[in-house]
């Protein structure tokens, strides 16, 4: 096999930067699909990669963050928690369904949109997308809630079906009129669901 | 061309009713993706399937039924909202969440993941998607709702959000613990939600 056969095939010259980050990120795609975001270390995919690790933290930062490039995400959800996860708990349905329509109806929501749609299409990456959501997402966002850690995580996951949700029916199936009222007007339904979720009475019918 | 070519190839005899289902359903494949839901009659499809439209009809019954055939779904939702529409408006909520929780956490779960997958994945049948809920589905469910159409048809946008976003963290990527936790604790939860939005007041926080 030759040494750089991916830099021949494209015609670039190896040690290019951007055919770097390509090899990269096709490398952690494959180790993501095969071993899941958990086992996929930065050393084994800069091992497929033939690159240095410190090349890839260079080039990405941390795992989740070439996790995120890796997806083709535009944005990455765990930054968008951390940054809404402070201030009243009483107000986190709203905080939390403001950030995911205001970044879904600006203009990364297209890249967000093809991201959602490859992700679930490829029954290769759920485990790699299961373990992102149980490990890096999930708890950012529950230590803003109350409750032992299975409830808090059970309330996490009926808020992300409700976003989720929302996800496939405003931007990826754009149903009307779901898809084409005004985002307050989708907040002003959706946070209470979260609200409830997050922090209501789960007992209670 | 050769009159029958998926025939030969396959080498099956022409005239086997398995290769006319087979051929039937690649049409009508084709054409809900070029054409959408609405505009693909079966007429045209049966044109390009190269069979009488009776056949058509003999094989699959109405446009709806021949859709649902295509997308390979085990169930045909529309009637599963027909057989849980009649009863109390106040219990609707938690008749469609157990329905939907029901036919998914069944045999035919594993088919309805994989039709789910589908439709999401591809871009080319979003229209087709489209028009089948807005024009199949939601019609069905809002003749239970009281208000003008706009805000009836809203109602099952929201409700469906919910749901899709429980199939999608249940079902597809199966996140822990709302993939492992019992039917009908899914459905405590998720019940009042759809029937706050169906229902209840939507001018109210």
């Amino acid at each position: 096999m030759p040494e750089q056969p991916q830099a021949s095939q494209r015609g670039r010259r190896p040690g290019d930067p951007a055919e770097t980050r390509d090899n990269i990120l096709d490398a952690a795609r494959g180790l993501f699909a095969e071993a899941g975001f958990d086992k996929a270390s930065i050393r084994r995919i800069a091992a497929r990669a033939q690159v240095d690790p410190a090349l890839i933290h260079h080039h990405f930062g941390t795992k989740q963050q070439l996790f995120i490039a890796a997806m083709r995400a535009p944005v990455n959800p765990v930054d968008i928690v951390k940054g809404i996860i402070d201030g009243p708990p009483s107000e986190l349905g709203h905080r939390i369904a403001e950030a995911f329509v205001g970044v879904w109806d600006s203009p990364a929501g297209t890249g967000l949109a093809h991201t959602l749609r490859a992700v679930l299409a490829q029954d290769g990456m759920t485990i790699a997308i299961r373990e992102f959501v149980n490990h890096q997402l999930v708890p950012v966002l529950i230590t803003a809630l109350d409750g032992d850690e299975q409830e808090r995580r059970f309330r996490a996951n009926l808020a992300l079906s409700q976003l989720l949700g929302l996800a496939v029916t405003r931007y990826l199936v754009r149903i009307e009129p779901i898809a084409d009222v005004p985002a307050t007007e989708v907040v002003r339904h959706i946070a209470p669901t979260l609200q409830h979720y997050l922090t209501g009475p789960l007992d209670a019918d």
